[in-house]
């Protein structure tokens, strides 16, 4: 596993210890740092289905799925004229957001996870989903520094 | 004003004539770039109030109201044990959302903008309300090379 956690490692505890706590805020350790969360930037282009809106929803429910985040709520907005999607998904982990320009075939999609989901999961999920030519990753990882 | 619009401009019509749609999806050029929208990656440190939701909830819309962007939705979520918030205002310019680790005085904010919306104006009222002692931004243009 490329994840551990600071809480954790500090506390002696095992991940399926405190698999009931309500929000997951482990740190994130790896290569050698420790942080609060890695933050993906998906920029996804080619892309279809990005004006449908039940689409749009089943792909984030599936994503959270696939990086193993707990989902706590989604609340997506359809526009007009251009049928583009406006929405997040939060996580016990922090956030999924999404932001479609359908008629650019163009999306910008945020994955941001702290503790041990796995974001990184989620972007072939993306790509599958939308059948997207191209998807650029940018990965950032928050609150580097905040402890130790 | 530092930020005009492609469509705007395209079309030849007043920023004004345009007020009344829902969907404020117009493209940000800057410095001779054509992008969707501006992404502030906003990391918060030494600060105070990341466990008050009412506070949280009250600074959001201060920020949304400051940067000239529409509120669509705000969902908020306070944790147990330590009190940390997270959430995100959907606005029909792109979104806000906000993780914030209370007993280490740190949260993570996106403040993600298309059009004309200003949202470096926001920072300030960040670092005000929650009396920050340090506050990093990285801005990241998304959707670039999406047209022309």
């Amino acid at each position: 596993m490329d994840f551990t956690t600071a809480a954790a490692l500090d506390e002696g505890l095992e991940l399926d210890d405190r698999a009931d706590e309500a929000r997951k805020d482990f740190f994130v350790v790896k290569d050698g740092e420790c942080f609060a969360g890695t933050h993906l930037l998906v920029d996804i282009r080619e892309a279809e289905y990005l004006d449908d809106i039940t689409h749009i929803d089943r792909t984030l429910r599936k994503c959270v799925e696939a990086a193993g985040a707990t989902l706590l709520s989604i609340d997506l907005h359809n526009f007009e004229p251009n049928g583009g999607v406006s929405g997040v998904a939060i996580l016990a982990e922090s956030h999924i957001s999404i932001h479609s320009w359908p008629e650019y075939g163009y999306a910008a999609l945020d994955v941001f996870m702290c503790g041990d989901a796995m974001p990184q999961k989620a972007v072939p999920v993306l790509k599958k989903a939308f059948n997207a030519g191209r998807v650029d990753v940018q990965e950032v990882r928050r609150g580097k520094g905040m402890v130790g």
